[in-house]
């Protein structure tokens, strides 16, 4: 962003006047006095989602109890939850379920992979991936044992490191500490080049970050509930399976209700048709009714609204840390380029750890990774253009009455 | 029991009055007009559910959003809820958690327990064992291959089958169509002189059983939290390995949370110390909360006192089918002994389907398990001895008044 004259809080004051998903944020809990730059960790609270949960609970499960999984489709809330959800990710219907956690859908598809790409023994990433989904694959390949192997490369060596013993790649497309996007379609197509198959984590993008899995020809995905997509503290997650794959999928996990016949109660399992299949475990019908809530506002709010808006934000917090807080040696860790971004902006600085518990103290929620990352996650449905000025402000303040270099905040940090 | 005089409505009535836990029924939502005996597929309702669930939303995530983690213990819910189930199962504290689903916890634990078992490849059960404890069994032998294999012999045949290639036993310890207690104590004892493991399943005995882990010395069980523990659809479930396993525990779920370290982000997994390697996932905070209302409820009540009332329900329904019902065909499928059967019954019909579904119209709510099978759940901590009276009374009435005899019957009963 180029602007000629320095920006004041009028500007933001002026963008919130024309922003046409303003009225959004009335549909959320936001509590006072808080400027809520967290929503990549966890989401707030969709109001309606009080009133719809106390339904499930006092009108379907108190009164309706055992006759409630088919009168109040609780059975089908996996699926209808999916296919909400899939209208945000790119994805036809039929390919999408919310069910169990991101790692256990990690787990489901890395085995299926393995599978289906006989020979092929290497799973591979980046060593910057999330956590969860390099340790769900070391989980595997150990336990499978046989030469399988998790393969770690940099952040921008994954496209070279593909070979022809690549069985599965394994990204997230928003980068967690950095909000880096990766190149979906470039780096789907490099797999399959090479015949090996891909897998998403949509954790950082969904509900945010608008993904085209279909049209990049992605195999699999996963994603979280309780970011962006506002399903509360432990939601469920969901996982993608592109049509065509779907009747190769044997994924180990296989629960009673991924079986062809559920109520039958078989001594042997037989895969549901399907999508079905990757559902292990009876849906947890309380955190899925939650989830949905939190699904329909975004899908009301409409996501090339979010993301025009988003994309705003991050860029006027970019140019408000460089404006107002030049002096205090901040890096700024995240692309440039809005496109290049996902919902968040992380700055660096060696008492970062500190300045983070400062802006906590004053109201400023965002969070910390080590080893200096500041993060700031910005919600498009229930921010506002002045909380950026807001935020920035109260950095600003901090570090100008602070002495963050001195060295104990700088140790402080390094043992976090 | 022998009663040398026909039972009365007037004898369940006095029972009623002299239950010394006969208060805690206005604990749960009990809806009107509706005999419910199928608290061992989903319980009813506590009433303070409702307004802990409202509070987790609006007051806990709703206000305090990411901080909720710290400031509420959501983080710690796996344990607490955990340890409380623990009272109910015989196990000192720290070896029980409360998360994921009981098909996700079999799988963690049946990995495990084959890694501490080394040269030995065979899993082995009973075939009629729960579905979902089957197919978990046969998705990792699957997955893992070499050798590996589930084996599985009629019910009464597991002790003498348990050799020197099985690596862990499965069972679960209240058979979900007969309700026939397995004998934990003598059956862990003879796999543990042939060098094997033991789970339990106690998905049909928390809450309802008293069961002793601890003293029988077993390896691990698992168990559900929305039968006899009313933690609402798709409740979370539990899991316990024995302290003296913890740290032997290698399981291939490895998620973050079960990471030593899991805000240190690190590239590689390493285990955290005791109970909480099993924790895979972010803590399902919403099913958790529910699930702590109903375990609060049964502590409350006492499992003594919640046994001894549920074997008099059981031993009464048994009479009464036999005093009221013995033109009809029916067989009794569940121990006569009461120390011998969990809280439930199963009676045998070739009609058994038509039979639950007239049930049901009429308000009596039980269920149906292939070929033959209607089950009756009775939940002590809601249902009186009067229900157990007017349940028989309305199968006398309908078996009086239809024809189940007729052939129809007897085909759509076979097809289900």
């Amino acid at each position: 962003m180029n602007a000629p004259s320095p920006l004041t809080r009028d500007t933001l004051e002026a963008l919130d006047r024309e922003d046409p998903i303003a009225r959004f944020r009335d549909a959320y809990e936001v509590p006072e006095g808080i400027l809520y730059l967290d929503g990549n960790s966890l989401g707030a609270l969709p109001k309606a989602t009080s009133a719809r949960v106390a339904s499930a609970i006092g009108d379907e499960w108190g009164k309706d109890l055992i006759k409630g999984w088919r009168q109040h489709g609780w059975m089908q809330l996996p699926y209808r939850i999916g296919d909400k959800i899939a209208n945000m990710i790119g994805a036809a219907p039929g390919q999408t379920v919310a069910i169990d956690s991101t790692s256990i859908n990690l787990f489901k598809l890395f085995a299926a992979a393995l599978r289906m790409a006989p020979g092929r023994k290497t799973i591979l990433s980046v060593d910057s991936n999330f956590p969860t989904d390099l340790y769900m694959a070391e989980g595997l390949v150990q336990l499978l044992g046989q030469d399988y192997r998790l393969r770690l490369v940099g952040r921008h060596e994954i496209a070279h490191a593909i070979d022809r013993d690549t069985a599965l790649v394994t990204l997230t497309h928003v980068d967690f500490k950095t909000a880096e996007i990766y190149d979906m379609a470039g780096i789907t197509d490099r797999a399959h080049r090479e015949g090996a198959l891909i897998l998403w984590d949509l954790c950082h993008s969904a509900g945010a970050v608008p993904v085209e899995l279909d049209k990049c020809g992605a195999d699999f995905a996963v994603g979280c509930g309780y970011k962006y997509l506002n399903g509360g503290p432990g939601a469920p997650a969901f996982l993608y399976v592109a049509s065509h794959h779907q009747e190769k999928v044997q994924q180990p996990l296989s629960g009673w209700l991924g079986h062809k016949d559920p109520f039958a109660f078989e001594t042997h399992y037989r895969p549901a048709r399907g999508i079905a299949r990757t559902i292990c475990s009876t849906p947890a019908v309380l955190g899925l009714t939650a989830l949905e809530c939190g699904v329909d506002l975004l899908l009301e709010a409409g996501l090339a609204r979010l993301r025009a808006k988003s994309m705003k934000l991050t860029d006027l917090f970019i140019h408000l840390v460089e404006q107002q807080c030049s002096a205090f040696g901040f890096t700024i860790a995240s692309p440039r380029e809005a496109t290049s971004r996902g919902s968040q902006v992380s700055i660096r600085h060696p008492a970062g750890y500190s300045i983070m518990q400062a802006l906590i103290a004053r109201g400023v929620i965002g969070d910390f990774r080590a080893p200096d990352f500041i993060r700031f996650g910005f919600a498009p449905s229930y921010l506002r253009f002045v909380d950026i000025w807001d935020s920035v402000e109260i950095l600003r303040q901090i570090m100008a009455e602070s002495a963050f270099e001195r060295p104990e905040f700088k140790v402080r940090a390094a043992v976090t």
